[in-house]
């Protein structure tokens, strides 16, 4: 198996550097982050960098690229405190992926990418209608990755809406019924197919599946 | 489609809602980290919060569980500096899971769940033997995460070990070819298949695809 060190890694051409790295960790959630400027211009934006942070009290994280260029998706949230997660099925993944392109200001990637934006009450920042699974967020803090400036978000689940029949009595969710996608790198998605759901694992037992 | 606000989130019975969290942000990276002890036991475990960071420098984060239980992951990466991330692939994805049973003191993982303890030259850390791709990082940063006391990790890769055959040109690799799985919270699987590869997205240009 090749090996590459850190100083190989640092002489890759650029694109190919970026390319490769964005694959090796291997497939990623992908998700759609909806959000709304003080001036109400609405915002939709790809992200493959969710994490969950924690369920009591229910928290996500996103990493946001640096903030060397106008990231509308940051500025906005600061600004309302608000904004959403979406999940992306396979059949909008194409307009979920247009939606990293940067398109004049002032105009909305929901009209541009033919996704559909979607309120709830009062609630400051747009759902994806599309979306399957739709999550309403509290801004709660920032860190500054010292490494690059990129900068971990983390916020608070304050809405959520389910599709009833992909949630089972113990609160697990199939995301082959609701055909979620994930991606590798930037471009590239996948469709999944459940292998199997796993028992909670204890030393000298095997792995049951249900 | 069914909407929940936060207060009725708390008021989900605990177990429900772990269940329930872990599962909205949908599919999500599965890896296996490596490292080891100042008293050299080896520790191997799994998480699915494995982030891309960037790619010049080439730095990947991921989530820590609260200090509040011993953590051993978590010592030897501040004792050593040094830890691995290796790709989970169907084949390995019982083993894999199995990690997350808690074991007796002094036991290694490796041992236990049937997974190959391997070393690179000094590298402080153990790659595991049957990864597809095998990542050493070194210790660069960490943030904790106020509103639950949760860690984010941030390393920087030092050494890279791929298979050729996956490997494009360009720098693309292909999950498919490799098997990869992705995970549903904490217990469910997925197998992925190649959907394709979306162009570089521009405005008013539909998605191509390779």
């Amino acid at each position: 198996m090749p090996t590459f060190e850190l100083k190989d890694i640092m002489n890759f051409e650029r694109t190919y550097r970026k390319t490769l790295m964005n694959k090796i960790s291997g497939l990623k959630s992908v998700n759609l982050i909806g959000s709304k400027s003080a001036e109400s211009i609405s915002n939709v934006s790809i992200f493959n960098s969710v994490v969950h942070i924690g369920a009591n009290p229910p928290l996500l994280g996103f990493i946001m690229r640096p903030l060397t260029v106008e990231r509308h998706t940051y500025e906005n949230i600061k600004s309302t405190g608000f904004y959403t997660i979406n999940h992306v099925s396979e059949s909008i993944h194409r307009n979920a992926h247009r939606t990293s392109a940067k398109f004049e200001a002032g105009t909305s990637e929901f009209d541009e990418c033919g996704l559909t934006e979607k309120y709830m009450g009062n609630f400051a920042a747009p759902f994806v209608g599309e979306s399957q699974i739709q999550i309403g967020l509290s801004y709660q803090e920032e860190h500054l990755i010292e490494a690059n400036k990129t900068i971990l978000i983390i916020g608070k689940v304050e809405k959520l809406l389910l599709p009833d029949h992909a949630v089972k009595d113990d609160g697990d969710i199939d995301l082959s019924i609701l055909q979620s996608v994930c991606v590798g790198g930037l471009d590239t998605y996948y469709s999944s197919k459940k292998i199997g759901r796993c028992a909670y694992a204890r030393p000298h037992l095997p792995i049951q599946k249900n």
